[in-house]
């Protein structure tokens, strides 16, 4: 049987969501819970996406084969109760033998939170604490200069194919809380988290909004490689397709199911 | 020169705010970086409430004697540089010498968070997890019996006088997200996590609002004792009066501030 599940985690206690030797990761935790009810059996969880050291993760998407004889409700709740307590487990839905989020998830969108004002530390576990004002007209100038279809080397490292859609890149402020929202089919290493770092120097007035769209044209690293605290970025949510990767690539699909938390 | 603050900390990693040899506390560290900035000299710190192991303050208000060279604002700077990240300073306020908060907190407000719904790891850090639906209007006429002046004696130890009085004790849901306000002028020890965890037996329908008033009127521990962890608990806001304590026990005050965050 196999199954996929919304996963929710607080980043600050991983070293990533990818399993690691001898290190704590969220798939590290994921697996040993599930080989756990499984007799001992390895179980090997995939993912939507990666997430860094001390990223969190709202609507993460995970899928596993479970062989155990457990029905599913009963599987829910032993792994819900096997779990630590930064690994929120959603309800699980059967899919179809060889699922793979990963080439089903047809937008990802991230949300960088930025706590502008002084130390709140109740406030600032899952954003990035920015004392001075933040000119946030001039960060969804920038903002807007990013959405579309870009060549992003300027914001990624040196691997992977660089062109890349963001179908949004918005910017908003709730009193002192503001909000970077991302939403893109597919994203470069570290990509959210330069792109922020970007947008933080044009709200902190060292760099234009042009500065941003010639950065994106010249193709090269830019703004010193710079990359926002990963303890602001959450995976928001995946938007999940009913078809893979390769056949939308051909054709559009109409017909997205969103994964959102309740 | 004796100066007031508000500040905020998460109380996670603590073990409460109160001075303990070996121990992080809060008031330990708040210390520590006094004396650091006393040239070694000790600065005591008092607080209007001490708060227990785990539990959150949002609104703690602290003074102290500083007898060094820097103005106020430097003075300022250099301490949020020296305390830890989970706990934020807020600005510096002149009090006469002598000022104690203790003496001058005319209200206290507490506020106990519940996420009511499956596990979510980024709302249950600040907040008590209960899977099973409560039952909210059950939990507010629990709570209108409490509001009022009585005699604790079912929610609170054995030591100090067990009469207090709470201006307001309401219960309030916001889609999965329940909070208990609870205003009063004095607490005993514990009492809030016993109050909410009689609440909290009512909303689950082991018990009735009518249980909740008779436990008061017995006077004798209740509930077996039964306390609402720490962490969905935050001492949200103290009011201060410009007069002491005992003057005010001989007449009303009028002229209260309230110290908010921003």
């Amino acid at each position: 049987m196999r199954y996929r599940a919304r996963v929710e985690y607080d980043g600050t206690d991983f070293h990533g969501f990818q399993l690691q030797p001898g290190r704590r990761t969220v798939q590290g935790e994921l697996e040993r819970a599930l080989t756990q009810i499984s007799a001992g059996r390895r179980v090997r969880v995939d993912a939507a996406g990666r997430t860094d050291a001390g990223v969190h993760a709202r609507g993460q998407v995970i899928a596993f084969t479970y062989a155990g004889r457990l029905a599913p409700d009963e599987l829910e709740r032993s792994l819900a109760s096997l779990l630590p307590r930064d690994i929120g487990l959603g309800p699980l839905r059967r899919v179809a033998a060889g699922y793979n989020p990963r080439h089903r998830a047809s937008q990802r969108e991230y949300r960088y939170a930025i706590w502008n004002g002084p130390p709140r530390p109740l406030r600032e576990r899952y954003a990035l604490g920015v004392r001075e004002p933040l000119d946030v007209t001039a960060m969804a100038a920038a903002a807007r200069e990013l959405v579309g279809r870009h060549d992003f080397s300027a914001f990624g490292g040196r691997h992977g194919q660089p062109v890349r859609r963001l179908e949004r890149v918005e910017v908003r402020r709730s009193g002192r809380q503001v909000t970077i929202v991302v939403v893109g089919d597919a994203f470069l290493r570290h990509m959210v988290r330069r792109l922020v770092a970007a947008m933080l120097r044009t709200g902190r007035g060292q760099a234009d909004p042009s500065d941003v769209a010639e950065a994106l044209n010249r193709r090269e690293p830019a703004f010193e490689g710079d990359t926002a605290p990963a303890q602001g970025l959450c995976l928001w949510r995946v938007s999940l397709s009913r078809r893979l990767k390769e056949d939308r690539n051909r054709e559009n699909d109409e017909h997205e199911q969103d994964i959102q938390p309740a």
